[in-house]
């Protein structure tokens, strides 16, 4: 039972935090451009949230010399299943220990993947409640649409480059129950890149291979994304991207793996961020063959249709090496 | 344990068994206006799947002198999943025994609703294998997007009327371990409406109160819903559907409850169908408070903006009475 | 020749004016809300446009104790076709005369319909400069997207309540040269209402018969439309519209004429706004034979598919009686 | 007088005729995937229609050795506006006289381009009249959406390569009173590229600069257009295309110049197609400066966002060479 109860331990992706070397420019592009809503700050850390997202914080931005990821944070399904997956992390390689916490979310257990991307896994953590003149008769929103900015509605998923791919699909799958909807094979039968997933969506955590050595010793990230929910959004928000000189690498565009639409911007601090339109598919199946594209196919499995996505995608993370 | 795993062990609704006095029309209806697919034929009943559901079956079609609900079919997570769930249901007053299986599934455990609607749960069951000319290199996808009628994707969820709403929620929240996600209170703190979910949508699931007695012992039919993806596509079948003299009862216009964007239509069997748009909200929060709509915002929580609702939407049900 | 050249004197509508009791909830409305541009204020007026309109104002709201239509500016095609027109003007019962200009135009001519709705034809009018820093390298747009409120792209029509169509018919057909597009007639021959174009949209200015007496001996404004460009903007706006308690009275839905999707709303001073979505169809055939509905099919005119049009569409108009 | 008659004296594209050595192949493309309808065949021509296309032939097809441009075909505002039109071309270098008419249309006089592209003026012209089973209660729109392929609405422009844009300027604006919308130019001020317009459209015919010679002293044909209406259709069109192997040479993505969204695929024949999503801006104004893009803009100018437009679409056109 405790081997059928691992796959649903983790419940969630609640949060990420972003370094980044210019802490305004950072912020104007999450609270200005993409409607983001500031909950705190605290020394040099902005917390953020989109008006969908349940809890208090989804990005946190720190002030660093580079750019990069800070952390991912993961909820357990229940106190019990937080328990066991730190029990399994312990008597890992992985595991580093607890810490008291930080502003949105109470006790943290950390751990470190292969290439040193830092992750943390809780349960105690703080709704949002919104003040009286942000509440919603949309009772189900925790507040109300923004009216600033091109508002995006809530964090959706990490993609992070490795070293080490099969270690992370080992330490994800097997220790933490994470489940595989789609990946692309090289011709010998390695994965270059695992789409992984702990609810209904096809991926909260995406491993690719990175190809450049890691720098300072961290573990690289290509992007993260935020979720609009419809095409047409895309091509709005490309029009605010574009008219504030902001880099769109590529999009909007199909993607063939998750099918959702998508596109790649640069924020002003030097991180890719990816924003969804259409959210594509789910996964309902409880014996889901995981999608398997090889390495041919490797163009549709990222940009279904649309020009091909420029080689900077595959290159390019940070921090930059 | 078990009581944790039993949140878990109902994965997904497979699919519908639909009564119509009008065979022709309703499979006219679903193949030719909403692009279904046609995958056997048995006796009085026809086997349809939309190109986006995974299994070989999302709609049976039978043909019977009324309309109304054949049963509905949900898949355990696992062999193991089934067999818990079974025991508890043969523990109950609703179990009613195992049947072979059907065009498309094995052996399924049946059981009834304190109304009498039908339901069974699985395990054994075909996934669609498509003929080569439909295969697509759109690898998640299990066959091309038809080139016929306007395509719906795949089966969402269904509604059903009540007259022991309490009596279903104890059944498929406490013996099946659904999940309530939001439901309408009365002002006797008693439910008028309950949404319930096994995945990370609001629902699968659906009761409301039926005012009017139940016809021939069976438990009615409110609707049931097959989803688009984006609201566009509800103002383009509309337009489908409007000039094929249907009856569109309500929408395009957006629920409160869910956040889909939705449209209601008669099939020519009397049946009342849901077509969604925007797949709306998904709830990932482990702890969710469920959302809680009065009776006075009933309004709000059916049909969030647009006209009234029409009093028919809360009256009529297959079969009629 | 000077016939062939009557129906293309008038080029387009370029501005209106709007009556509120309540300058600063209107000025919110149309700013906070819907994205407006503020250029000046001079008294009690406000100068505001859309971001795609190329003029300096295309709605002046002027202060004044009951809400309802200013007037109504058309631009002329050329210096000569203005002239063309004023002289036909005159010649009538309904020329009023010259002004010297206003904010944003230089001299106009004055006219009024035969129920007193105030209307100016000019040529001489200014183009938008934006500030370098709402400068777009989108080079045919005027200016950036905002990033306030949920931005309209430009002003699109009037539609008036009259208890003269026939008169407003030949006022603006034949001594005017406006096209007419669609109509609903009654049983005996006589209109309900004229769609009137210039350009080949469908409409620029709609007259329906009003039920209700003037008041004040003033025509009245059944609503002013500004264009979005996409349903799925409807259903954007629509949740901004009800998340700040603004009554939403119908919508969004898909008019039969013009076939543009659409919401009707009131603003804070009591006048009612229409929302265009999807722009609907072009008419570019020479000799269009107008489209006649019938009065048994007025819903399928207003509203083709949705929720039947709340009867206060019909009869509601500002000012109120 | 005839000086300000000219800008209004043509009123419309009608059709094109395409050429295609494979007859079979492009009528499927045009029939089964993008939904036209056939009206008629004659000899090795098919005629097609998009379901909003008001006549019975928007698009003919015609079998040939190589693909191309057949001719394309105006429709004056009058009787009388022909008669001018055909005058001031009889007293030009372009002028070939008069052809009897063909399926859908009668007497149409001929003329040539510097390039020796084939162009029609004409006034006497079939209205399409749909079959009772076709006929809508949508009275606008000439028939039924269409229940196969996904189908566009109607023909929207073409856009042809040129020796001599500066001669096809003078020809159509000063000969014809076409007005130019935007324009690309090249640093010592010619131009690269025209967009000219007889409607509010932005465009119904394109000249851009051909660098290879022509084949066969025919005038190439870079691509035309038919119009869906929103950028959604565009993406759900894609899957159709790709599932079908075409090849989508660039997009969706978003035109600089008129703002519509849009995507290029070669049909089975050879030529490019380009489908519009988003039907872009209109243009009201009477004393409209047209848009100027310099040469370093026409990546903006062509693509505004997206990745970079292959090198293909400035070098392809049809006839191949």
């Amino acid at each position: 039972m405790e081997n059928e109860l691992k796959k649903f331990d983790i419940a969630e992706l609640t949060h990420m935090e972003l370094y980044t070397p210019d802490l305004e420019g950072t912020v104007w592009f999450f609270k200005d451009l993409l409607g983001l809503i500031e909950t705190s700050r605290e020394g040099k850390s902005v917390y953020l949230r989109g008006y969908e997202d349940t809890y208090t914080c989804s990005l946190k931005v720190t002030e660093r010399d580079k750019p990069g990821l800070g952390h991912l944070s993961f909820r357990a399904s229940s106190p019990e299943a937080l328990e066991r997956r730190v029990k399994a992390l312990e008597n890992s390689d992985y595991g580093k220990g607890w810490i008291d916490g930080d502003a949105g979310h109470g006790p943290a257990y950390q751990f470190v993947t292969p290439d040193n991307h830092l992750m943390e896994i809780l349960w105690e953590i703080d709704e949002f409640e919104a003040p009286d003149k942000n509440k919603t008769i949309l009772k189900n929103r925790p507040q109300k649409r923004p009216l600033h900015g091109y508002p995006v509605k809530r964090l959706d998923h990490a993609m992070l480059m490795s070293h080490d791919v099969a270690g992370n699909k080992e330490l994800f799958m097997d220790l933490l129950g994470f489940k595989l909807s789609e990946h692309i094979v090289k011709d010998d039968g390695s994965d270059l890149g695992i789409w992984l997933r702990v609810t209904n969506t096809v991926n909260e955590l995406v491993f690719t291979e990175d190809e450049a050595p890691n720098s300072e010793g961290l573990g690289r990230l290509n992007h993260f994304a935020f979720l609009y929910g419809s095409t047409q959004n895309l091509f709005e928000v490309a029009e605010v991207l574009k008219e504030h000189d902001l880099e769109i690498e590529a999009g909007p565009f199909k993607h063939g793996i998750s099918q959702t639409t998508s596109l790649y911007v640069y924020e002003p601090g030097g991180n890719r961020v990816e924003l969804y339109g259409d959210p594509g598919y789910l996964i309902f199946n409880p014996d889901w063959k995981p999608v398997k594209w090889t390495q041919e196919e490797v163009q549709d499995a990222i940009m279904f249709y649309g020009s091909p996505l420029p080689e900077s995608f595959f290159i390019n993370g940070t921090p930059n090496v």
